[in-house]
């Protein structure tokens, strides 16, 4: 892991790496950091997105949590591979003839999914011990993550959500075993509720909850993330 | 209103009263109250149901609550009318022979629902101002709490949930347009997982979260109603 450059502001030191040739982000507090967060960007974001960072920022000033974000392959500064090129372009023609992209984009998700987990795992290795790790991740973050906190046994709690079975795994999400906050806006237009539900339905965890605000996909509202920064912080805190 | 009794203890005042034939409870911190909480127990229960008094505790000594809990028609130290008594021997006997006692129960919700919300709006007139108004009721106190809310202007926020469609009134909870907290427990083996979610989407409140637990109908974690009082205070608090 090679860092490549240092900046700090406002109590949170941010560090950009590259792991390989995967480039990632490192939030740390000024004190010595009690847990990580694993931070996934949605679809058609990256690692720096102003949510993920408005979050990690959030987490190391506000509960003295490392948080780590990674661009997933194909975002951010990350090349699309000849596949990745052949899905997105079948997903434009199709959606400019008005046909459904959500089986492409479903393809999509299996492709990257099975390409980040490792990628993630790498990283928390060259990471070393920051603490219990938690992981964010909700829409594209949600269908990556499901298998990564499926596979990873350093995860303890997971936020997901604003996700559905047509677009991710619900056999990753049975392996789950993890606390889990579960995120649903109930008027989301890109993810049919019934599906939303059935994913967390297909939850393995004990301890999940879902909760559903009223709004579309990007509507989520702000004492919503608060919550689920809280969630995270219970989990993973001293307590957790 | 006549007060028949007090105790006190950790804080917190306990008073019985009557208002015409209506039994109640007034909890108050030893300090001012900052808001009052309505608290409508579940079917079968009563006003000083160890729920109804744990959760009236919490309220009073760690917020500054001043809180209100009576007996619902036909329940605790109230007579049953003779068509109290009618539907609840319908439904028992329909129960014995196996049917559905879903129709009955519903009958006696929209019965009792009638007869308490009167009652109750002459209790807020009674105990005078103590601050904003919230309501917290779930089950049978969902039921009866959706017409209380939708009608009473001094309410501000309440909480809601494991009932649905069947059993309380849709119609009422489009009525209600303040904040509300709904609870719907996954696996309520009382309340179909459709019915519970089609009430919540029935509300009319432009700030509505339901939250989803794993578990049946009395299993509520504990940590989901320390959330609500949390949802409560932050809106009836000195901030709301």
């Amino acid at each position: 892991m090679r860092f490549t450059s240092l900046t700090s502001a406002d109590g949170v030191t941010e560090r950009s790496f590259t792991l390989d040739d995967i480039p990632g982000v490192l939030w740390t507090p000024h004190t010595e950091p009690t847990a990580l967060v694993l931070v996934g960007h949605g679809g058609g974001q990256h690692k720096r997105a102003p949510g993920v960072a408005a979050r990690a920022a959030r987490l190391a000033a506000g509960h003295g949590f490392a948080v780590a974000a990674i661009d997933a392959p194909a975002h951010g500064d990350r090349p699309r591979s000849a596949e990745h090129e052949r899905i997105i372009t079948e997903m434009r023609s199709r959606m400019a003839g008005g046909g459904d992209p959500v089986p492409l984009l479903a393809e999509l998700h299996t492709l990257l999914a099975a390409q980040t987990v490792p990628e993630w795992r790498s990283v928390l290795d060259a990471l070393g011990d920051l603490g219990p790790v938690g992981y964010w991740g909700v829409s594209l973050g949600c269908a990556l993550g499901l298998p990564l906190v499926a596979a990873e046994p350093r995860i303890r709690a997971a936020v997901l959500g604003l996700s559905g079975t047509s677009l991710a795994s619900a056999e990753a999400a049975a392996g789950i075993t993890v606390p889990v906050r579960f995120l649903v806006q109930w008027d989301d237009e890109r993810v049919p509720r019934q599906e939303a539900l059935a994913l967390f339905d297909a939850l393995g965890s004990a301890e999940k909850t879902l909760h559903a605000n009223p709004g579309k996909h990007e509507d989520v509202p702000g004492f919503e993330a608060d919550s689920a920064v809280r969630f995270l912080a219970g989990h993973l805190g001293r307590l957790g």
